[in-house]
């Protein structure tokens, strides 16, 4: 093997996962982990708690990678066996570690519990390698090398071997490869809009690499360097996402981490803006997002579900002519929830939502997927805007929740006229 | 291999899968299919889209599995090269289907498109293999045998994969196990108690076999026979399904593909009962998850989210001293929002819930966790009950939420007083 860790595999031990019961995020993770770090990943595989595969595959990965990452197996119990797999692989014993040991009964006593006697093995590691402390959980970790190959064995679950991973295998990796990646995100535009605009910058062998990724409800542009000069990166990184940021414009919420939600929270809060929220279809889904930022509380007053057309009259002032007149899901009633939202909560901004969510109660002229959303604020006139969304019902009331959301981002960055996308002519 | 499928083995192709940038969920969803139905899975494995890959990968599954399923790489790219490493593996040419051909420039057509001269490539097929027609994209899938190892190659996206698996690979299958599987829902309940009250039911050599997953806000009881006589199967299944439910009692919710909110909807429209909720740490989530369910307009009227203290006087009626004497979260803000909300709506029941999600806002007298629960009924006295949930704020929300619906279901089933997990005395 290379004095770089240029190669790497990946094995997720658990019957649970070869029976379907549980779906494998742990691979994905590491290999983002390591990928951003410029190291290829050779194979993912997944084998029962069956000590001979997980002998057979920690060998053939030691034979054709630099690194192997093992995460699984390593509880108290007797379908726990990656530890012993490891030993047989490296022709060793086991051996305990006492301090080690003395931990683990200090993990339980913490909780008023006497450590029962098959935790013992957790405190044991082939002779050679190296146990790895576990803050979060029983079980140690495990560093060994075969021939020069580093194989890591971390805990299962994704909660203990996330920090484990970054304090333990990050400081160790060595890469002659500078890999730069950078995330763009935006909402309201279509993925084969964002394609057409970025045109020529998708083109597969462009360094940095430009690529989309369409989520139900947004799209973000991900930027990848990758090369061995890292200033140079840096400057063609910058200027990447300089380009991406001018062609998509309006469109471009946040970099990196940031959701849509979050970047409005910051908007109002920076404003000293209060926002409250009517809502039909989405019937709670756009309060739930906001509130989902902690510290939402310093922004939002609060909001009303008007599920049914009395609840609309009664407690945001609909007037009940409009029901017969032009349905609930209408501009004037959508005008009217956000306008009578606004007055009752004496916030600086309603949003408002009503619309067909599915599958039942759509008609030829107001198909599933029609959706009214309005906005209304102190001292500026109304927004309402028709959309057709497609998809399910989860999907056109996520679409719904995180469009109200978009053109409430534009209201405050003073854009009052870029379309999004599904928009339909009111 | 032998004359029936007893093991299989799956692999999936994809740069995209070993980069991390998408979790692969097909693996599980055909281990869950084919486990159901007896069949040992052996390994999952993703490799690259990269031809030596895969063709090594086949041919190794072909040699030690009945059965092998291959998905994703049959797209019309030139990264798209299952076919051509299955071609490989057969040592045989491609040979193109004329009427398949059509078929796709067919698909095209209907969205006004001319097909691209790269689609050809998906109307070929390996010479003995046979092509599998896809309803939902352009991609047929591929059948081949391989000394008598069925190998099927299916497209990625899981929408296109579910019913081609279903059409295709479920009706060819021959085992001679019959696998029968139930599962039980429960709520309310800690999965520790759970393992205590069916005690050795869950041991591991039982036939059928009982275990259990928790998830954030439920633990599901699965129940699973294995053998060769159906009658005794299914007489053994309903045995173990009546000894659970009456062991775990109020908490079980439901069956199989059954969840909450929908099972508090269905009792609800059985009463003729309508719901009006009050949120303020789960800020709208009660209503959402309600919402989810199609229909729901039948037994909800709507909600507030109540977020400021100033939303809860105006809006639902709290006296705004309250907030002085004994704080948002506390016992009789909890009361006066689920009275307020009763009357407001003019709804059966109302739910209410004021709690601390965090990471801020907790104290040593209400840590992070701090949560009321309170549900008004017309007719009879109002509940409020106080719980300490633990995890983060999404999972504390999640189970407030959650808990707030179990309660309403035990008053709905004419149950006063289950104490559900978490709840402390109040």
């Amino acid at each position: 093997m290379s004095d770089t860790h240029d190669t790497a595999a990946i094995l997720s031990i658990g019957d649970e996962l070869v029976l379907g019961q549980t779906v494998d995020t742990n691979s994905a993770w590491i290999s983002r982990m390591l990928s951003d770090r410029g190291i290829r990943i050779r194979t993912h595989a997944t084998v029962p708690d069956k000590m001979t595969e997980i002998a057979a595959h920690i060998r053939m990965f030691a034979s054709n990678s630099d690194l192997v990452i093992v995460t699984g197996g390593l509880g108290p119990t007797e379908d726990d066996l990656t530890r012993q797999a490891l030993a047989e692989v490296l022709d060793e014993d086991l051996v305990c570690d006492e301090s080690v040991l003395e931990r683990i009964r200090n993990r339980f006593r913490s909780v008023h519990m006497e450590m029962p006697e098959s935790n013992r093995v957790q405190a044991c590691h082939p002779k050679s390698a190296r146990l790895l402390p576990n803050e979060l959980g029983t079980a140690p970790g495990l560093h060994a090398r075969i021939k020069g190959t580093d194989i890591f064995c971390l805990p299962g679950p994704p909660n203990e071997m996330h920090p484990m991973f970054e304090a333990h295998v990050l400081p160790i990796l060595r890469t002659n490869r500078v890999v730069l990646t950078h995330i763009v995100r935006t909402v309201g535009i279509a993925e084969s809009t964002v394609a057409d605009r970025l045109g020529e910058m998708m083109d597969r062998s462009r360094n940095p690499l430009v690529g989309t990724t369409a989520s139900t409800d947004s799209v973000s542009i991900r930027i990848r360097y990758e090369g061995q000069d890292l200033a140079l990166g840096e400057r063609l990184v910058d200027e990447t996402v300089g380009q991406v940021r001018s062609l998509l414009g309006p469109f471009v919420f946040g970099e990196g981490e940031q959701n849509l939600p979050g970047v409005v929270v910051d908007l109002l809060r920076a404003s000293g803006d209060k926002l409250a929220t009517v809502e039909s279809c989405t019937g709670g889904l756009i309060a739930k997002l906001i509130t989902d930022v902690p510290g939402a509380s310093d922004v939002f007053h609060g909001g009303w579900v008007t599920y049914s057309n009395a609840f609309k009259a009664e407690q945001v002032g609909v007037d009940p002519a409009v029901f017969d007149r032009s349905g609930a899901v209408s501009e004037p009633c959508c005008r009217q929830m956000a306008e009578g939202g606004l007055v009752r909560s004496r916030a600086d901004h309603a949003l408002s939502v009503t619309g067909i969510a599915g599958p039942g109660g759509g008609s030829a002229d107001k198909p599933v997927g029609t959706v009214w959303i309005g906005l209304a604020r102190t001292g500026r006139p109304t927004q309402t805007r028709l959309f057709r969304f497609n998809g399910d019902r989860d999907a056109i009331r996520l679409r719904s929740a995180m469009t109200a959301l978009a053109l409430l981002r534009l209201s405050l960055i003073g854009d009052e006229d870029t379309a999004l996308a599904c928009q339909a002519p009111g």
